[in-house]
């Protein structure tokens, strides 16, 4: 049982920590001494064990947000004759060509909507067709759906193409199965704060060797520049700038904590049985799904809000709240919607207690007849997934 | 008396929080939250009103390291045709100096060496030369040496230029006093792990709304992008990638412990005394400082190192750090030294332990003869300050 004042955060990261992982916080730590060069060390070799990417690739921590990791990425590894395929089916997608369109980087868009997956035929026939494409960016979960996109699939026609892949896989490294050993990638990125269930503060790339080798001096950013960061973390063992050290050293306990559950095979089970037992929970109050069963991750879930006037996103935000639970807002341009994480220190009491929430909060709302817009439904209807 | 089991920094940030700084870490927040939201607000209020900067500047604050919040300043500001002069007399003004390279921004150096102060007369020549000249860069407090720049000089004679002034006041800013209403400057770089006490994972800036107001589209890295946080935070009052909100929670408790000391006044009186005792009795144990009294900032400390072969920076660090002391190495390249900060939650009590650890490091390395290096002093002649 975990000690709480604080509300539980069904949000995709921030999301909840254990207590033990908030108490490695409680120390001030000399970023240029031993002791912490040593943190840092064991946290990078540790990730490149979950992926099993020890002998080809390296870890590199980046300070900031998910997002400057991603961009740490594309602006070190992408050379002004790159041109990228950005599949995109959702807001992260979207950043993701933001960022490679405000420096410069030529790049080619699939934009499947809100939430659709993107087909790997036709990945293959867009790069068969262009053959200045070098790199393909996949969001591995893409959490404005809570779609767990086709990685697999995809890596095996990006390679065969001869191309990079980059994965942002922010939401779902640490859960979701990596292999670089069979799983061709350039590079992956994630954070501190989502699977890991750490605090935010840095994010971190894992690179293949080869390719960052190529990398000097081309990064326009200084603090970006993931080459940088790396040589002088050979030499040194700090980080270039000042790193975020109390959240380095909760990120040190929270892997202690991943390791004890049983690692990624673990957490995966953990976060499924959590999705299984959201969903049948909502479904048996009456909401239903965006996706089809197929495609829900195990990370987040998008719920249809429901049809009744007396349903308002910001009622219910602020009814779940008094009952200590924060919730996300939808990301969908179509239909109405809320989400609900499944990753974080969550576990059957506090599915539970979710659950019980949002029963309380119907009441509260009155919302009387607990099924799915009508109009929401014939938004998906026009755009549904074929599978 | 605070509650301690790890050692003491002395090192200029990261620095020594208090424990209640700490303890504001033990709670998850909801990055999208208003609770949140208000303790975003609530800081940047609070900093603006530290530089009496209320009226006229926006205070944005930027994920990363300081120097991410010093390269999200210049990235936003500087326009392709800009020329700025880099005023450099250590580590952060050639830092500065690569920043603006790597993003090709024209610039003009002013290289004092490792610890001269920029001549505000030079300043004024080079300006009144080259009319290209639009910026000048400014290191408040060059923590490479500890010299306090001469920043009401420097920001007099680049007003009278017609030109704009950016100050990194990174270790400075907090402690040394500021004031927009009759320092003319474009914008103010600080971050929370130095004169707030804070921990580190954030930087933020302090910039002229008119200034800021233009420079929409202009920042080439996504990531980096000051007017794009600042038009987000104004639209949903959240940062626009998750803030490390557990750093944000702490840096709120620092500002409550700030204002509760007494604000700038009292924290600057605080660091005199620090510095005065340490020089006191660093002197009283035969350590030289490297610069004269009247360029010694209240932040950190240049010791020139013993001329004894028994003296080396590692034993004496790790003898040191036995005793329960991180200190910093130095940074010169013409003279050997080490640096002690004056910042962070050190007290009488807390000096005089550091003074104890460096008398017995002595003893235990086996110095005998506590004299300045013949060396060292002989270099600082060849370039001494002529004040």
């Amino acid at each position: 049982m975990i000690m709480r004042t604080e509300p539980l955060l069904l949000t995709p990261g921030p999301l909840t920590t254990s207590i033990t992982v908030k108490q490695a916080m409680l120390r001030d730590w000399g970023s240029w001494d031993s002791d912490f060069n040593q943190v840092t060390a064991q946290i990078c070799d540790s990730l490149l064990a979950v992926a099993n990417a020890q002998d080809d690739f390296v870890c590199i921590p980046m300070q900031g947000s998910g997002t400057f990791s991603v961009e740490a990425t594309f602006a070190t590894l992408l050379s002004p004759e790159s041109k990228t395929l950005v599949l995109m089916n959702g807001a992260y997608g979207k950043r993701a060509a933001t960022i490679l369109e405000r420096m410069n980087r030529e790049t080619v868009l699939l934009d499947m909507g809100d939430y659709l997956p993107p087909d790997p035929q036709e990945v293959d026939r867009i790069l068969a067709e262009d053959a200045d494409i070098t790199h393909v960016v996949l969001i591995h979960c893409e959490t404005s759906s809570g779609i767990l996109n086709p990685l697999e699939e995809i890596a095996e026609v990006v390679e065969s193409a001869g191309c990079e892949l980059i994965i942002d896989s922010m939401s779902a490294f640490g859960a979701l199965p990596i292999d670089a050993k069979t799983l061709p990638f350039a590079a992956l990125v994630s954070s501190a704060n989502k699977c890991f269930e750490a605090v935010p503060g840095f994010g971190f790339a894992i690179v293949r060797k080869t390719l960052l080798k190529e990398c000097q001096g081309r990064c326009v950013s200084l603090s970006l520049d993931l080459y940088d960061q790396w040589q002088y973390m050979i030499k040194t063992g700090q980080w270039r700038f000042t790193p975020p050290t109390h959240v380095v050293a909760a990120f040190s306990q929270a892997l202690v904590e991943y390791q004890q559950e049983g690692g990624q095979p673990a957490r995966l089970a953990r976060y499924q049985r959590n999705r299984d037992r959201l969903v049948a929970g909502m479904k048996a109050l009456g909401f239903e799904t965006l996706l089809k069963d197929r495609w829900l991750s195990p990370i987040i879930i998008t719920f249809l809000s429901p049809d009744d006037p007396a349903f308002s996103f910001t009622a219910f935000y602020q009814a779940m709240k008094q009952r200590g639970v924060l919730i996300y807002p939808g990301k969908l341009t179509v239909v109405e919607s809320f989400r609900l994480g499944c990753i974080g220190q969550l576990h059957d009491e506090e599915i539970d207690t979710v659950l019980s929430a949002v029963a309380d909060a119907c009441q509260v709302l009155g919302l009387t007849a607990m099924t799915t817009s009508q109009s929401n439904q014939q938004n998906i209807t026009n755009t549904a997934i074929t599978v």
